[in-house]
């Protein structure tokens, strides 16, 4: 009897949606995979090969996802399980880990993750420059964490004046947090901050919004929206064809 | 007498280093462009192409070669200027976008950012999911700003319990600041902190050390490094193939 092949496990990032912002790396991993697995949308982003077995599932479910792509791995397989953006960003790669750790079997496979563009860089690229400074991403889903943990971060974020990056910023069953988010900011921050909502950026419904913490309107954000709030030294610059830019300056003064 | 051609003003990111993280975008923008700007091992790693001329300068003059790539696009060239990781990320976009705003004359040309692979999402992959919650990006480097404000942010993201990842962790002209660093994250955080230096990750001289923030030695960290530290739920698991991987879990427990 031969003994099995050994099983291959590679968390794989598709980057926000274009085909010219997935990596090689990424590209090529999954063509030689036996096995896709994956939240639907991202499998459906995968092109078809004969051969290889599809296993697409519903969101909400990564931690039985990551269980079975880690049996099909010890099964001798090849399996990548495909994630939006970047799997270390608010994605699969933290889901697989923890199976990994949680598995009462040894890990007799490869294991990698591979890294993609995540929405906050597309649309920092969109935008110009805002992630010019020292910044922080925060997920402001509560499905995983207290609201508490988040109000609590957002304070931190401003103190420290971080420029922000919020991640999963409404969702059906959750429409108000982002406006509890807005109004704790306001509470802290200036109201001339830019703020931005970078919507679907790279797919055919993109849409960027350039306003202010006064004037922005939190119901711009659903769950394809990667939004960012300045620090105290981003600003609106006029960019090539009077685009409207964010620019945070890679300086920061000397108190006075 | 034609009209000049439109000019094109492209700041790509190159990604960590290998092929297998540049994007299709940015390789084709690197292969189309007229003129390719950047710090000298930046503009190495771009294969030459008969008839595109290559303006490679020395690090520190971001805006000097900001301008150039300016004047460069209005004269209705095709510019590339080519940037380590991603653009967006404590390199060359602000420094473009800053030389725009200070531009007396009329921007007239097409300007884009490309994103990349940034060093902390290389070094995330190699680690296992370090990011896998809230986390912020510092630049410990004080050539552009006041240490009192690394500090201040250094405080603000412990407060809010963030993982932080560390770019520019110490230079030759400033090899105490890690040390500094490190003494005030141990006044703040616990001595188990999980802490990584993943250096030159993708490169030829990749090296990974995953220890404790007790344990860490803040020495091995270089220009080459970026320096993960732990939220307080960050732990070290065992992978596949008895490696350690790190595991920010996507959950937050509530408070007891």
């Amino acid at each position: 009897m031969n003994a099995p092949q050994t099983g291959h496990l590679a968390v794989v990032g598709l980057g926000p949606g274009p085909d010219h912002w997935l990596t090689p790396e990424a590209a090529e991993t999954v063509t030689a995979a036996d096995d896709l697995v994956g939240y639907l949308p991202y499998v459906a982003r995968c092109p078809e090969r004969p051969g290889q077995v599809r296993h697409a599932s519903d969101n909400r479910v990564e931690l039985d996802r990551a269980r079975h792509a880690i049996a099909l791995a010890r099964a001798g397989r090849r399996v990548a399980v495909v994630s939006g953006g970047d799997p270390g960003v608010f994605a699969m790669a933290a889901a697989v880990v923890e199976a990994i750790e949680a598995d009462p079997q040894p890990a007799d496979y490869v294991f990698e993750v591979l890294p993609g563009i995540s929405a906050m860089q597309a649309a920092a690229a969109r935008l110009g420059a805002p992630l010019g400074g020292d910044f922080c991403a925060i997920s402001l889903s509560d499905n995983l964490k207290p609201w508490a943990v988040v109000e609590r971060r957002l304070t931190a974020a401003a103190t420290g004046d971080f420029v922000m990056a919020f991640y999963n910023p409404a969702s059906k069953a959750r429409p108000t947090r982002i406006h509890d988010a807005f109004a704790l900011l306001r509470s802290l921050k200036h109201d001339e901050t830019p703020v931005a909502f970078a919507r679907a950026v790279g797919r055919p419904d993109e849409a960027i919004v350039i306003t202010t913490l006064a004037a922005a309107d939190p119901g711009l954000a659903d769950m394809s929206t990667l939004v960012v709030i300045g620090s105290s030294l981003t600003r609106i610059v006029a960019g090539p064809g009077g685009r409207p830019l964010l620019l945070t300056p890679r300086s920061v003064p000397e108190a006075p």
